[in-house]
């Protein structure tokens, strides 16, 4: 099999694209080679993009970079003995199909050994983002035709009944994990997030998208969806939102009185703010009556800063806000079986609205900024 | 007992105290008259005579006042047949040395119903606060030789082995229950608050000297506390402090190495923020390690705003923020046994650094807006 | 209105029911009257008929009694000024339909006081249970025409858009926020309720299929349905049953090989034991995964003892155990709410499968006892 | 190194020791060879010696066995290149004295995986129990003068000012994390365990007495010790019992009694059941008020079944069960350190109240089985 050449979209740098060749590598024990099917294009892809690579707080990225790390393909080579594991114990043979966890943890550090979610490992690395692809066997994302998976990974078995366009959401799908631990973050029964609360959701991009799916499937009551575009509000309504807001379209002050007239004037019981611009924060908060509670999962990248009153903003609310840095590797099983069985309710297939060849990388990632998209995906194997 | 006439620091506008007299009432059905023993200056009371006069986000104060809301009193007379319940369900009767809840909640609206804490209540008043002295019977504050106990409120009876000079703390330890949610807030076991985390107090008056004994109590490790005053951290040390850092001699870069110094470069587990300037905010949330918990209970009057970064300060760290906006009444009886049992480990009877009588009120205030206080209080019966 | 007079379905003695009447009363100030248009037949009232009268751990029951508190009906008159305000706070008016809240909670005690469920309370009292008709007015039941409804009682408006026969479903659905307490009794991750979590509901009755329902709608995987009737079986299937298991045809050790084959082996995560007999509860226990969580709401009435081994049952499974005594005030509002939204995924129309006028008491009850059931209803207008 | 030999206390059947000799090996890579200072006598131990060898509800145990899972000792020397981390992140050096894992998890099962408790792994083994000394290199239990560490396991660093006698308690004080999940494991602010809850610890053994010291120091209110001997409820007194009941001298409905008049007729807050006798599950059942907590921590041996109502020791008391199946590697560093901080309070250093050499290992044994001790340990240097 080696003598073979892979493709690979390489960013090179912000802003430019090159489509590289890489030799086809045999995986080291421990190792597996996965040749790509669909790989989705992210929020902070498109922020390395466009020149925004700080990350986590400080961490710079190293070019070029195979970005990529919603993938979806099937197992080419096993290392080693030939046996591998997925996460949840099924053992895994070549040919089975197979969403790719995004991050390495080391296991070792006080965070991993603490249980603490991966992003806090001090020596997490991630697929398609900062492995670079410098250093051989240089297939770390998954805008390639073959992704090279490393000691320490994971992988999840994709269940027959789920259509690969609808697997490529799973690890964004998986961040709303968050929404999980905010329903144990309760001390007192008032404390949302509760059976049939009102849950606003800021952006309904890929990622608010499937928080409010996920707030649904978790017992929300009503749901509003806010965002810029209309395309996206459209489809927020096929899944399951009840109430949309266009901001693009009215003030700030008429979207607070909006969700007021909607809850009996005592604001939302959450609100999810995953609109990706730091001036949402404050908004979000607003919005949220006495108690309520804020989820933070926007601002994965550094766009700025915010101006917040202590104590209008968090004390006179008694607020609790809730900031979540990323998925879990656990929640990658659940949220496939759960979105297959969901598939009857919710149009999961039409998620994916664009799709590109390797070739067309450019116009992938300009695509997936137009508010006209919700999922753009490329195929490596086109 | 209705010819007599009762003195009462009233406070006419911000800045000026008068002496007044009113008549002494005789308590209606489900009233009582409670004689005052001692009443506790609070950092809302400083505010509000230095003329920050917005509360709970909006709310704006009548004049004149009797402030006074941390009150230990005994039972002068029970309107109606006599017989009134404390709190925990047990007889009150003439003589019995009560604390008196701060509040009254409607228990009628929506957040009443719905066991939301008292400040959510739509139609929530407080003694000492918002409950003008202009209205008959005029006895709303502690700063008074009698207090006139409305329906709906709540008393709680002071254990014999509890000196009123701790009885005093009742109200604002009471506060610290937030540290009690703050448990069970954790969706994962490397959630704060844990036991033997490391937990820093920024600010130690006497609401962050009540949250440094709470967080001892509940299993903390390492306890760091912050302040301006030698004073106030020496105290901080006899309740428990393992360090205590003068932020009148660091910089706010110091602060945050001597905090990462002091936890294996992680930063704090825990910040509780009570320092009352909002400049506090962003501090606290850069001493926390990934994953960290941060408790605000420093806001509660409106004073400015601040700036943060939702990518740095919130999402990058993964970090949860409860903001605490006042006691539960439930939370009364516990704080009072439970100060009355740690009497004998920590010096709870220095707490109370000075005593005015009613006549000396304006120097009062000013001695608790002093570094060089801890808890002043006013014995209205001198 | 007075002179008229109203029929009721009298419980004379267990086993015995005799059609009264009864004069039509004013109501007082803070009470209402209300109209009756449905009740349903709940295990309670088939225990109370069949002879089990003792509840809550000892309480006996005084006859006469009217049964039936899952009541559906229309505002006849309201008490003293003529305004009354629901549990959420909406403003109701004569002629408004409204579910009435099983239970009166004194509101003074203990318990009350610091927020325990209802049925906590030193002075609890129930409609169609433990009001006997012996007193005046009589009315404390829902197999009546009328109801009468005391000071402290609990109102809720029934939303529009959902039909009387859902609406009776109200306060059994209300008894599986069992469910929603679960879901925050979680200290790990690992621990149950999780997201896309396998459930296993012994007993689909009308109780076991409401929390068969809600399971689903707050983020249930894989369900499964053990019942002695394929009749309920398979209305269970149409709530969203995955699995059905008749535990007629099978044995106990054929059972557990079932869930285990369906769970890889581990067992299930999550059983709601709703089968109301003791045997039950070491099936449901065996039945779990190490770590898993038994939710048990079957056995309101005391019938008998089953033996477990600490061991082998507990401390080797790890496991954790939710005893559910009632439903909460506060879960009625969302219960409506929810059903209503979910009335276009399920067929929830057709839960009462069975109605019978006040003078076919008699027939009703022993039809609801039968296995070819789900929930049996009187409509008193007849 | 190699040419000596270790003399090891071997179980070679249940109630049969035989001091064997052993090859000292050099440590593997990933491997530790660890010198003995101090070893205790569980629960267990004791269990296995009288020939209750079924565990973790199936699990034979393979003789011979070298007992001793809470161990403390020296590194002797380290496998590989000489570098090894304690499970907090610290470098371990040769002479380093550590508390060493009583378990080993396999990381890789789907238990491990989800951050399950070691005890559900599904390949869990664990020194001085079920690694048979039959196999080389033997050394698998800390009653020997060296113990031999496998890949997998975890050692923990003693801080320097916590004595060898305290540190020897901190596998089984571990266990007690049980409450901090407990104090996690509230739905409502009613639920248990709260600050200042009663608490009942059943049999205060050395377990029993952890789970008193850990319940004090994470804010428990009144603490009631029950036991069969005087001996050890005296000890209990040091360590915080405000109230001691000898279960030798009074019978069951004398003790309920005690424990309602100590509490307002109303029961415990929580029990913990430590006795490790099947009889006292529904004891502590009844000792509950309503909506208790009950946590299960005494039958990690089977030693038979109980009787229990489901009516009137589950539903009707709306109670929560937590079982507790053991420690987890987390706890152990919080554990020392806060036995480190507590000394100045409690007596630690009494807490082992006698010690012996391997060669009395059968008297040793004998004692711990009575009344008259608290921990046994053994010293196998000398």
């Amino acid at each position: 099999m080696s003598a073979q050449s892979v493709l690979a979209a390489t960013l090179v740098e912000p802003g430019r694209y090159e489509l590289r060749e890489y030799p086809l590598p045999d995986p080291a024990p421990d190792c597996v080679l996965v040749k790509m099917e669909m790989s989705g294009i992210c929020g902070t892809d498109k922020h390395t993009f466009q020149g925004y690579t700080t990350q986590y707080g400080g961490r710079q990225l190293e070019f070029p970079i195979i970005q990529g790390h919603e993938n979806v393909g099937t197992i080419a080579a096993i290392g080693g003995d030939g046996t591998y594991t997925d996460f949840e114990g099924i053992p895994l043979r070549v040919g089975d199909r197979v969403v790719v966890g995004a991050n390495i943890s080391c296991g070792q550090c006080y965070y991993c050994r603490h249980d603490f979610p991966y992003y806090c490992c001090e020596k997490t690395t991630d697929y398609g983002n900062n492995l670079s692809a410098k250093h051989p066997p240089h297939l770390f994302g998954g805008w390639s035709q073959y992704i090279y998976i490393l000691p320490g990974s994971f992988l999840v078995k994709v269940p027959d009944d789920l259509p690969s366009e609808v697997a490529v959401l799973t690890e964004i799908f998986a961040v709303s994990v968050g929404l999980d631990r905010a329903k144990q973050m309760s001390s007192f029964p008032s404390e949302s997030f509760r059976f049939d609360d009102a849950v606003v959701v800021l952006g309904v991009g890929p990622l608010g998208m499937c928080f409010l799916m996920k707030a649904r499937m978790l017992g929300a009551g009503t749901i509003i969806a806010v965002d810029l575009s209309d395309y996206r509000l459209e489809f927020a309504r096929k899944l399951g939102a009840d109430h949309v807001v266009n901001a693009a379209r009215t003030a700030k002050s008429e979207r607070l009185q909006i969700i007021r007239d909607l809850t009996h004037g005592r604001g939302a019981d959450v609100v999810i703010e995953c609109a990706g611009v730091p001036a949402a924060v404050p908004e979000a908060l607003e919005m949220l009556r006495l108690s309520g509670l804020m989820v933070e999962a926007g601002n994965f990248s550094d766009l700025g800063e915010i101006s917040l009153s202590p104590h209008r903003h968090l004390c006179a609310k008694n607020v609790r806000i809730l900031a979540v840095g990323g998925e879990e590797p656990a929640a990658y099983g659940p949220s496939m079986r759960q979105m297959a069985r969901y598939q009857k309710h919710y149009p999961l297939r039409e998620f994916v609205t664009h799709r590109y060849g390797l070739r067309s990388v450019d116009a992938a990632v300009k695509k997936s900024i137009e508010p006209e998209s919700i999922k753009v995906v490329l195929e490596p194997w086109r």
